[in-house]
Order: C-alpha cells, then sequence, then structure tokens
C-alpha cells in the first residue's frame, strides 16, 4: 500500500532563514525508514490565511500530512486557529489539557499567565495527542480525504510525539520495510559514476539507485522496498555487490562510514601508526582523522610546517629542496613524508604541500596539490591540480591524501598523477 | 515596492532526509537582508511533473522564484526539463556552454563524458547564467507574471550566483534599503546576551535586533530599513555603541569577520608571529586559522602532539609533567606553549590538551580543557569544562583558544577559568 505524506513546517523565523528546517529533514528521514512516501514539503510563515491554504493544498495531494509548530501559548501561535477554519469548526476548551498545564505550572512552582490555556483549545472533531515532553498538545484530524498531525515546533516534542504515536501509526498502514545500503566513493565525479551506473539507475526500480555529490565524495543509495527487513536486504544484496565491482577501487566503504573512520580502522587492524606533514592543509587532515574517538590508537600526531623556515627547521626538508624544486613539488612532498614518520617514530608518514589559492605559492598556481606516503618499504607521492576556491583545495587535497592511505593499506591501486614535477 | 519571493528546492535527498534544506535558510537570510519579502518555501522530489507543477504554483503567487537543484549532468537532474515543459517550449543546445564545458575538461585534463552536454541545454526564451563555480550555468525566464531563477543546488555555486546576479537585481526592485550590522561574540551563552539586551530587543523596531547562537558563538544583528543606505545606516550608528558597550570584552567584531580574520589581522598588525601546540583539537586551531589567505605572514606552523610520546619526544614536555599532573593539565598547557614557540621560533605560543571524550583521558574527564598562551613577557593558562559531545568539545575549546589570543593582543580582561589545577 502506497502512502504519501507531505510535511507542513509553520513558523516566520523559517522564511527569514533565522533557524534551518531541521524538522523536515530529521521527519524525511525518519518517514522513509517506515516506507511511507514523502512528495513535498512546504513552508509558511504565521499567517492564518496562508497556513489554512497549505494545509488544504497538502491534503489535496497526500494522504497522511504532518504539521509542525505553532502550538505554542503565543499570540503568533495560529496552527490551532488555522486548523478550526480548514474543518470550519469552532474550537472548545478541553477540560483535561487545561488540567494537565495548570498542575504543570504548579510542578514548576510559578503561575501560569492565562494566556497559555489557548493551548486547551481544540477544533470540534479533533483528538489529542498528550504530549510528554513540554507543554503543547498535539492535535490529529481528518479533512478532504487526509489525515492531519499537528505537533508541535520544538525539535525534541515534535520527535516525541513523532516516536511515540506519528511513526508507528504510519508504519502500520505502510505495511512495508525500507531497507537502504549506502557506498561511498573518493577520488571520482559525480558524473563519472552516472556513466558507469547509468543503465541500473534506469533499469531498477526496487532497489531504486541514487547518487549524492558532497564534500568531494560521491554517495551512492540502494534502497529497496519489501515486506519485511529480511526481504528488502536480500533484494539489495545482488545490485550492490553489482554497483561495487563496477566502481572497483574507488569505493571506500558499502557501509556509510567517514574515509577517516575506514582508514583510522584499517590502520588499527594493521597495528600501524600515522603521523602528518601538513603545509596546504594547515592541520585539517590531523583534525578530521582526530574527529573519531580512539584515534589515538593509530595516530601519533602531524607537524603543521606552513612556512619554508618551519619546513627546513622544524621537519628537516633540505635546503636544496626549497632553492631548488621548491615547497609546492613531489621532492618536498617525499621528504616531508619521510621526515615526519621518522620524527613521530610512526609506521606511516603522510604528507601535503601545495598552493590552496588565490595566489600561486613558491612558484606553482593555485590549486597545485602534491601528496606523499612513505611507509619506508612502500613510498608514493601524487600531484592533484584542483580548481575551485582555496577551502575546496584544501577539502579535496585532504580527502585525496587520506585515500591514497587507504588505498597503500588495501593494497589497491592508485589514480594517477595530473601534474608532473 | 513589495517584491514577494519564493523559493523551491528541488531534489528526492532532501525528501528522503539525507540533507537538510540549508540552502533555503541562508537564501531566506540573504533575502530578507535586501528587504523582499519571502512567503513560502517548497521542496519537490526529482519528478518532471511535480517539478513542474510547483513552479507554476509558485509563480502564481510569487514575483519572483528562486529554484534550486537539478541543474547538473546526472539523469535525475531534470530541471531545465521542467523549465521548458512550463515554458511549452523546447530546448536548445547553447553552444557558448558547451564551449565552456569542454574548455573545463581540457583544464581538469580529462575526457568529458558526453552526458554533460546536457548542462548546455538551453529551453527557449530562457536567458543563462554562466557559473563562476562549478559547471552549472544558471536559467532565468519568465512565466505567469513571475521571474524564475534557477540555480545549481551545491551551496557555493549557488550562493556565488545569488550574490552576484540574483541579490543584486532583487535589491534594485525592492527600492527599500536594508542595512545589517552584525557583532559577533565569544565565551557568552545566548541567554546571557538576551538577557543583556532584553530592553533594547523589545523597544526597537527599526533598527530591530536578532540574535543568532551558532558554534559557541553568539551574533547579534541590527537590521535598519530606509530610503537610503546612508539613512539606515544613520539609524543603526547609536543602537550598534549601545550594544558593543553593554557587551564588552566579548565583542570580538562589529564587522561581521570570523575569530580567526580579527585575531590574523592583529598579529598581522603587531608584526608578530604564532605556533601552536595541539592536542585535543588535532590541528582544528591551525586549520581554522590557514582558512584566511595570506595566513603566513603571521603563522608559522603547530605541532599536534596527540600522544604522550609525541608531547615529550617532538615537543619536549618533561617527562615529570606528564608523571605529574599529566597530560590534561595547567603545567602541561603551559610547557606547550612555552615549547611550540621556540621550536617553530615564534613570538605568541597557543596550545590546547584535553579530554574530548566521550572518556576520560590522562585522568581528566570527558569535557576538561586546558589552554596556553605564551608570549615571553606575558604567560596565561586558562581552564575550562565544556559538556557535550566531542565535537562541541573541539569546537569551544579552539574558539576559546583563539579568543585568548584575540584578548592578549588587545589588552583585554580574560574571562575566568573554570577548572582549578
Amino acid at each position: 500500500l502506497r502512502v504519501r505524506v507531505e510535511i507542513l513546517g509553520v513558523g516566520t523565523e523559517l522564511l527569514l532563514g533565522q533557524i534551518a528546517n531541521t524538522n523536515a529533514r530529521w521527519m524525511s528521514e525518519e518517514l522513509a525508514g517506515v516506507g511511507v512516501d514523502v512528495e513535498h514539503h512546504q513552508v509558511v510563515g504565521d499567517n492564518l490565511d496562508r497556513i489554512v491554504a497549505a494545509m488544504a493544498l497538502s491534503a489535496s495531494r497526500a494522504d497522511v500530512v504532518v504539521v509542525t509548530g505553532g502550538l505554542g501559548p503565543t499570540p503568533d501561535d495560529i496552527t490551532r486557529d488555522a486548523l478550526a477554519s480548514l474543518l470550519d469548526t469552532a474550537m472548545v476548551r478541553d477540560p483535561s489539557i487545561e488540567e494537565f498545564l495548570r498542575h504543570r505550572f504548579v510542578e514548576l512552582g510559578r503561575p501560569m499567565p492565562e494566556a497559555n490555556l489557548r493551548q486547551a483549545d481544540v477544533p470540534i472533531g479533533a483528538h489529542v495527542i498528550m504530549p510528554r515532553l513540554g507543554s503543547a498538545p498535539g492535535l490529529v484530524a481528518d479533512a478532504a480525504g487526509a489525515r492531519l498531525y499537528l505537533l508541535p515546533g520544538v525539535p525534541a516534542e515534535m520527535r516525541e510525539m513523532m516516536t511515540s504515536t506519528v511513526l508507528p501509526e504510519l508504519a502500520g498502514r505502510a505495511g512495508a520495510r525500507i531497507v537502504s545500503r549506502v557506498l561511498r566513493c573518493a577520488e571520482i565525479g559525480e558524473s563519472r559514476v552516472a556513466e558507469i551506473l547509468d543503465d541500473l539507475f534506469h533499469a531498477s526500480a526496487n532497489p531504486s539507485v541514487a547518487y549524492l555529490a558532497s564534500d568531494g565524495e560521491v554517495k551512492v543509495r540502494l534502497t529497496a522496498k519489501a515486506a519485511t527487513d529480511a526481504e528488502a536486504t536480500l533484494l539489495i544484496g545482488p545490485l550492490l555487490e553489482a554497483v561495487r565491482a563496477r566502481l572497483g577501487d574507488a569505493v571506500f566503504t558499502t557501509a556509510d562510514e567517514s574515509l577517516e573512520q575506514v582508514v583510522g580502522r584499517r590502520l588499527e587492524e594493521a597495528g600501524r601508526h600515522i603521523a602528518i606533514a601538513e603545509s596546504l592543509t594547515g592541520g585539517g587532515v590531523a583534525t578530521r582523522l582526530t574527529r573519531v574517538p580512539g584515534a589515538s590508537r593509530y595516530f601519533r600526531g602531524a607537524a603543521v610546517v606552513y612556512s619554508a623556515e618551519a619546513k627546513r627547521d622544524v621537519l628537516g626538508v633540505s635546503q636544496a629542496t626549497l632553492d631548488g624544486p621548491g615547497a609546492v613539488s613531489e621532492a618536498c612532498a617525499r621528504e616531508m613524508a619521510g621526515n615526519v614518520r621518522r620524527l613521530f617514530d610512526a609506521d606511516v608518514g603522510l604528507s601535503l604541500t601545495g598552493a590552496a589559492g588565490p595566489d600561486a605559492h613558491a612558484g606553482a598556481p593555485a590549486g597545485t596539490v602534491w601528496i606523499g606516503l612513505d611507509a619506508g618499504d612502500e613510498r608514493r607521492a601524487r600531484g592533484l591540480r584542483v580548481s575551485g576556491g582555496r577551502e575546496r583545495v584544501r577539502r579535496l587535497a585532504g580527502l585525496a591524501a587520506l585515500d591514497l592511505v587507504r588505498r597503500h593499506l588495501e593494497g589497491r591501486s592508485l589514480p594517477g598523477s595530473d601534474v608532473h614535477a
């Protein structure tokens, strides 16, 4: 059974950009998890006519409408009034909510402003969801062939009512389970992924295939729908293998982990420690690696050597290299990797040097990146040319560097160098 | 003149909750800044009929519609097709976009997948906004009495086109001028800021006062609306001074700069160089400082000493300190600051050590942070206790460390220590 759900956010603060609509994101993810289809999000401000019109539009095209916001006690909280208007009915004060509110203020040890009793007003024909958090009751009503759930806009209160009431009711209605698997790839463009998977994308509706590019990575999400989790997982299996085989060494995980988690796990499995020498990225690669709790089990430390003097005096890069090929060169990347490995007594040394921009640096144009890896027995260096602004160059260089370590630890092939010394 | 703008996000990933609609938040804030009214947000998936219907609905009730997403090269990018359908027209391949795309791939040194030429297709009657970032051109067209702007969904590319093209055009249309000034504060909570400014918040409608807490900072935005920029600026002046005076040393800028920009500028003005020793933050403070172009004029480098061995062997922290007060202590922070200053031959040494969590570290509970500053003639150390998860502890520690440098360079008072050795 297909159940179409629509999410309607109410609040002028959303339209002014004072807050992001994180409620819609969370609800969408949870709703996908119980197998219902979300086809639209809407946001309107605290304006009666526009809230009523938006509710009516949602009810006309969806089976279920989840409305958040505007159930508080202040004068701009008018979602209750909008529901009464949509239902063309009056509001009646609910004595059990009134008692709940009075009791709550006694517990808080504060007098209750009379205006708070607005929260006890219920349109005739609507049902109440009593809150376990906060003071705003939710409402449920049927209109124009759809069921409407009105929930508070405070995220914790909304989540509590979604989890305890709305999601179980919808899961029962949908009768299907959704299972997703995410493959993540580095060092491959979204358009290249699309080209490789084009026929699967078009041929397969269940499981479905979707791509998402972000921060230099491409995520490929496979989603299957079936009567049970086990059936959905079975449906996904062959497609997951096919996608993994086609994308090859570019796939760093099929478990939706970050690249730093994968690199950390591989280092720990191999019982090896890493140290990093960063110029270009200013410590960004070390910061990423240490986002993962327990990174001290495989990360020794890093030398951020931003000036030529620091490269020479702190990390021991030779004056000949700095005067010759320069600070942005394969030779410098190689020396940095070997020297930082020895300085921190690590097994693997990783290095990054380059010109982040906007200006050229040490004779290299903005976007030039050199990455070095020194594992004692194996030494690699790789040049990249990254387009875009300073932050993009630094981010993609960091991703490529971590991916170089992953490929080394997994014995995989390397993408070629874009730059030659 | 009142200009009503509507924001339409296209992308199934939004409806699945894989990403939050941060584009709508950013655009709403910027649109409010140029004095136009945003009355609705909509989101639809990558479905031709629904995109066309959503565009038609937006165009029927707004003067301007900004559509984001679905302009990429992959088969699910169909916003161009939807515009052609709305305009009831055909698409024609634009030779100048084709040339731009081919040229771009030559620069990247990669073959261009033929599918990328989809990005050169333009509905007849639409105009092109050439991208300065990325490869997706924007489109502009008039339909149903409204002007539609189609922008890429990648945030950086969308922002570039908004800033260079859409916002200036809309500001011209709206007539009234909006001037905003943003004060940014560190090391003070949003509720404390609200308490200090409460009467101004309620008393003043033009200029208006708004707060926004994010990443440990509080931004106070003063916004004035007038016929000219000069009048709006005059309106803001006295309120800006009043707010600045009340918030005192906590204000690090009245020019909406980042803390790292302020610290960098102060270091450069003083002709001083900084070096950083990081344990807890794993390189995050150095990464922040080097986000600013030209950071090499005042930043020498950093030692990320994540293990006790690295603290001792690379940075020369004494075994007595590591065995006694331990790696998370005032003594260790002081030694790290002094030693990193000497190691990098810098004027100012900054250090961070602590327990990011989730577990205790070196005998200190998660959330314990020690920051040290050594400027030769002046030495400071400060303890903090930060609640929340690992990323929050690291972020707030980094903010407090940079703010310690700012207060030192500006000769300002320090907030007290929360922790005692």
